[in-house]
């Protein structure tokens, strides 16, 4: 079986974080808004089509980072969507909102122009905090 | 016990066509691409805090929307996402796309400035392929 290669596109515009059960955890390196990207060892390109029990299983690690963002980083609002027409690979979005962030009301994709990096202590932090909340494998950044 | 009520936005963009168990089944007006919009019968405003097993009944008719729009009415992805910043009331997008349909591959959200307006054979013609494929309950639209 070849090994899982994440789409090199997301390499771009993310950082690798770790993994849960299946699927691997990205953070979008624009930190104006916490926005995760979750992409599930499978090569099936819809959400909707995804059989069970892995649909269950990637909607529940969606979930897990929706509290995460929640309660940890404190955003009180949360957009979900598998999207998929510019990267073909299967690949979540949680990301968190709230009144008056960068772009509200609006989507993120294609509208959040304002850039931020994060620091290294941020990312650290962020690891840290996904994993004694979380359950985030590091190992397999 | 108040009546469940839609939010006025959504019936404002959308035309009723009917009930699942959970979830009201909406038709965004802009007949461009097959754009449905599922309202579940609940409180919650964010879909991954939605308890079980209402998650995984609003997911499981959002995938019986996303099998009707690949296989009856013939396109071959589909966006998903709950959004919800500017109408609060929790509603899952289903959205139809391919390859040079009127805003590919920007998301629909923003985007489809081109609109077009179904015709009341058309909308006829799918809401009885709903009731057909799909089980859903035209009395309750």
């Amino acid at each position: 079986m070849m090994a899982f290669e994440i789409h090199s596109q997301l390499l771009i515009d993310c950082r690798r974080l770790g993994k849960f059960s299946l699927c691997h955890v990205l953070l979008h390196k624009n930190g104006m808004v916490p926005w995760f990207i979750l992409v599930p060892e499978t090569d099936v390109t819809d959400l909707l089509d995804l059989p069970e029990p892995l649909r269950s299983t990637a909607i529940s690690e969606a979930a897990t980072v929706s509290g995460f963002v929640r309660k940890t980083l404190g955003w009180p609002k949360v957009n979900f969507a598998a999207i998929g027409n510019a990267v073909p690979q299967l690949h979540l979005h949680v990301v968190g909102r709230k009144p008056g962030d960068a772009c509200w009301p609006a989507p993120v994709w294609g509208n959040l122009t304002e850039t931020r990096e994060y620091s290294a202590a941020e990312l650290n932090n962020i690891i840290e905090l996904l994993e004694r909340d979380c359950d985030l494998q590091r190992g397999l950044r």
